[in-house]
């Protein structure tokens, strides 16, 4: 096993970013990505490498695309990468890798980063840089427009540059998938590798605030949970014989009423959706088939739970109304955990010394839902402490939109500020 | 006791009529109804006078009003008549009579006729025939604008008509309160008079028939029932606390929402209304009460339980939606029973030689929901016969209107109708 | 061109049948089908061939799939048939032929059979005698499980039999396209040929009549509307701006909701389906696009268009409600018409006396919906007279199940009454 | 004129307060209140008492009862004053007073309170002090529940205590009504005395401080408008012709379904409830007449004006839907304005001097509604400051229920503190 003999520079975080942003995969779909990541991780002479289910509690994942799927994306990966060892343990959504580095007997630091993609298509227009500078998403319709790929690059720089330092004690890297489908933070927390954290530190970059801008503890992310639902009545030809159908539809249709209006809360924010609905009825025919995809948040755990509890009370009741079966299952989750103090004033102290950084802000809230919080959450179970850190970049619009990009100058500011901050906890 | 020494003349039956028509009553309601109806009945020399509880089974009486209600009519009552001995009978909602002559061994007819009158406001224009000639109703708000002001009049007058016959056999007739409120037809069928009946005659003014027309067979009433519905939930405030109500407005939203949508029926025609709700709550508190009355009603009585049992389901499923309780109680119901061959032709038979009758259909749809059935099924169950009967009547405006009116002709050509079938089946 | 010297055989006709039940084509996709009526027309030495857009009037096609889905079931025809000749003019959805035949000066006598099949997978069940016998459907997910495979066979026989036969006056036989999405009945009746058509024979096979049954008149078809529905909404982000979107699942739901609480209607039955819903949308954003496919039916034309009139107000008021636009577009119709006195007489008369007939019925309720009405109506605006004909069958199942096949005895025995009618009306 | 002599003790404040408290008075029917607050204005020998339609823009005026209503209220306080000149003023709902004394060319400043009660009835518990000691509501089923019967008292005690002392420029105190319908503030900022105040003092007692508490600024009332909403159909026999009616029920159950879906807001809290509906119809009739009261309410006055206009949106559509026309009329409105910094401060350090102030907090959220807001920025927008400071009081229950009471010691810290404050202001 070979190592590397540098600290990365500017130009090899450009590289790799530019590499994972050609090649998004989404939630459980990051075969490449994962293959990819173990390359380098052998490359920087990582003591160990644990992959998908060895990273993570395979029975914990939520949101697992069906056997047909996996099955496209496992090819993709394969007709791009020689590394079928490595296709061969991530088969079936095993995605993710749990990278280990120990020296001495000081404290275990955790670093967290997320590698998955979006389904958005991606810009091809001229003014957009990955189009112009040809790394576009190779993937049509699928694209890195939240910025993991720049996770995935922090997590690989920094890594090597703490691998590059002295330190005493045990670092970790958890490359955590299906972050954007809300699916794999609480499997990773669930996994083998998190117990025996001390400290914690989850980043995003971006989020609207400039390069040079640092944040040392994202606040407030919104509990969350989405569930597939599916309602199942009986068909019945609609001239003929309306009335011996069990209608799905009708059942979809009191439920969705119903839940956009579950009372708002005195204690605080709530949302809720029922974004997706479908019956791929015949028009003649009352369906016995309808299902939704519906979420709901809450500024609070508490507050998500009013939600969901409201929610499952109304599909019952929907059900029952139009004599159908329900079905409801969570395909993803999330919670609210903040930020300790300590490693809070830890990174604003720290990030304040770094070359590139102007303004460090102590807490602002993160306004969206994260599963990184899952982790957080299982260290401070055990007594330890976390935070999680935002990395300014400038960017030509919002996440979530086909031109989006970072400016990479983000790219080496992050690497410095998580790895002075790591091995400032592991000397 | 005195007795009746003549057949009545057109006259006496106007006369009675119009003191009918003069003080309409309400279902259960119809106290000075009653008595007056006694004071007659004692006037012809009537055998057996069964008021009130004895007449019917009070316990399955439907839709009763309140105490309060009760009592501010029989003080009406009390002020219009000194039978203060058939007012204590008919306290508490006890009104109707069942009159009983008896006359040998021959087979025993009943005649069955209602008492009640509508919630409308008769009108006061001087081209309506009770406003110009001072017999419009003097229970203002309340009116006998559906006939049964001259049921009552067929009832007494062809009673009369037989007594003052030779016959053989007995001969009952069923003054029976409730008919609009589809409240007393199943009290009365349960009632201890129905049960020997060998023959019984229903019968009906107007229904958009001409005078001289008369319809031997009543047919196809629609089968009904009636509910009042109360949602229970808890009242929070609007503004502090929302998620603290159960909201008993949103569960009676619901239900109408979905008892509106209950699918219509391949075998044949079915009806339903929310035509009554109520939360009389404040404005800024999530209302912990709500109320409706909703009805429904079936060509057939398999299509009333049709309809009847998806009413329950989407009440109660309504209910747990919105975390409540309700509460159904059945205040109205009909059946569906039609008419007997027997008796449809022996009417047919002897309208036809009635003087006035020109047309006599033999059978005919009636159209609407009414009670007769229940004891038209009674009789039917004990190997007897039933027919319910038309009477055509000329009338200005249609039933249920304000300026409904009868063509009183019609009274001695009811009379002679009835009274000839009766005496023809106790010959 | 060469012609045919023979009456069709039973097994001519079997044979027929199943060929085209082999190769079931849905609406407007009727390639290979056309191509091969074509031959077989070419084959009898038909006088005039009109295909497509010669054969009806383009522009009021309803529900013509799009160009993707026309073009692969182009590309499964071209694979089946050399004849580019005429896949050339039915390309784009033009499918459908009339056939004529002209002898003299007598009258003109049209003939209509549709020949489209169902989405429904085929029964491969080894006691479905298409299954055991070879001939089950090869275009997976289809199959001709409503006859039309008979009807066909019905056309191509019925016109040998008549050019092979004496008469005087024009045949022309009516094969059209797309009956299952009731989308092409009115394009045929604006076509050139149904104008000089004096008397019109529909036909129909099975409905649950047995083999050896005629129905001489098949009267009450629902008149029938089908709609295509988008709400087009705004997307936001389900958790960071719910209010900033503009929702067209909940418009989709108010609509739902209120179409099927529309009111029974007094003069008699209607019906009304939301049977397909969709919206593909990420579950956190707000849908900013739902659609859905609607029906109203009605005893009468006058009950669809109450119903279809209700329909329209309450896709308008919910895209208002919810801030949306709403596009609806008509994809299938019909219209009830009944069929003429004379012509049903006279098929009555004709039936009575064909082999195989032992039972005729001068008129039955139909209980569907048929385009079939148009090209009669068109038939009596002109002066002409129609009539629908059912020709019995015995069937393992209902019409459009898996297991639906007909008894192939039934086919001499309609092409027999069929021709006889025909050869009759033309002597 | 008679004026007074000596600054209020506190038993005469007691007094005062539960002679208001015993006589509870609606909003506008504060018919007796005004009088008697007449009364005492002229025993302080105010210089301008203006009473109803000259304290306020009477057309400004919102939720004003119907004349029976006011006729009935209007007689209970002819039975307890014979200030029948004052009554003449009042009649028809012209309740409230502005006091104003001159003394000099010094500022305008002034003292809102408000004087209407709520219709809760009133604990009659041996335990409730005002059962105990003999004030209890003389007016069964409404209460002074909300301390309004303080806040007059607070006004007459202030008013006394500055006549009393030294002072430069102008006093007003507004005695405003109907509070709690959220309908008086609006017409009196709209009123001929509010333009040259130069400082405004808002007050209210307990909402849940202790006595010895004072709040300096109370903030964040939430914006709100209440409607009373009407929609008109057309009535039809629900058994013979359904879909004859128009039918408003249908009509308001749309309506609350959206309403209560009304999607949360980004930018804050917002609040909605449908919480009073009707529909006296008879149950066998669709109902042409089906009403509601509705409120809506925003952290910000963009948050309420946002959940308006969907809600008027939701009431328009649902009427189109189904054929009604509708009509919303606002009976309920108040904005949000927050406390100006400098009379905060100047409070905040007058309190901290007055005995029996143990406690002062500069700045709270109020949490609810209030229209005293409407006062504060009128003064606001004519370049005055306002305040709106809270009087802590012990209670044994929250407001707005059947034991509320205040600690009657709270009543001359109110005025200590409130008259200092004017004072200083004056001074």
């Amino acid at each position: 096993m070979t190592t590397n003999t540098h600290l990365p520079t500017k130009q090899e975080l450009i590289d790799l970013r530019r590499e994972f942003h050609e090649f998004p995969e989404p939630g459980w779909r990051e075969f490449w990505t994962t293959a990819r990541i173990v390359e380098e991780l052998e490359r920087l002479g990582v003591d160990q490498i644990h992959v998908g289910a060895d990273a993570l509690a395979p029975e914990e994942r939520l949101g697992v695309p069906d056997e047909r799927e996996l099955s496209e994306w496992l090819d993709r990966a394969a007709a791009r990468t020689d590394r079928t060892d490595v296709l061969e343990q991530v088969e079936g959504g095993h995605t993710g890798v749990v990278a280990v580095v120990e020296r001495g007997d000081g404290p275990t630091v955790g670093l967290r980063v997320d590698i998955d993609a979006l389904p958005i298509t991606e810009s091809s227009d001229g003014d957009h840089k990955p189009t112009a500078e040809g790394f576009r998403s190779e993937n049509e319709g699928y694209m890195h427009a939240c910025g993991h790929d720049s996770h995935i690059t922090f997590g690989l720089g920094t890594l090597q540059t703490v691998i590059e330092s002295e330190f005493d004690g045990t670092f970790k890297v958890f490359f955590q998938p299906s972050e954007e489908l809300l699916g794999g933070g609480k499997a990773m927390a669930a996994g083998p590798h998190i117990d025996d954290v001390d400290y914690l530190i989850g980043t995003h970059v971006g989020l609207e605030y400039p390069t040079g801008t640092v944040i040392a503890g994202l606040d407030e992310v919104l509990a969350f949970s989405r569930f597939d639902v599916t309602f199942t009545g009986e068909s019945a030809h609609a001239g003929f014989a309306p009335n011996e159908g069990r209608n799905a539809v009708q059942a979809l249709v009191t439920a969705t009423n119903n839940i956009f209006g579950i009372p708002r809360h005195r204690d605080g924010a709530t949302r809720v959706n029922v974004g997706e609905i479908n019956s791929d009825n015949a028009a003649n025919v009352i369906a016995d088939k309808a299902t939704a995809t519906v979420e709901v948040r809450g500024e609070s755990n508490e507050l998500m739970e009013y939600m969901r509890d409201s929610l499952h009370r109304h599909i019952d009741a929907a059900a029952e109304a139009h004599g159908c079966e329900e079905e409801t299952s969570l395909i993803g989750e999330a919670i609210r955990e903040d930020s300790d103090e300590e490693l809070v004033g830890l990174v604003d102290e720290i990030a304040g010394g770094v070359d590139g950084v102007s303004v460090v802000h102590r807490r602002r809230s993160a306004g969206a839902s994260e599963d990184v919080t899952y982790l957080m959450r299982a260290v401070k179970d055990n007594g330890g402490k976390a935070t999680y850190v935002g990395i300014g970049s400038d960017s030509p619009s919002g996440h979530h939109t086909p031109t989006f990009d970072v400016d990479e100058d983000c790219l080496l500011i992050g690497v410095s500020v998580l790895s002075d901050t790591v091995l400032d906890l592991l000397s």
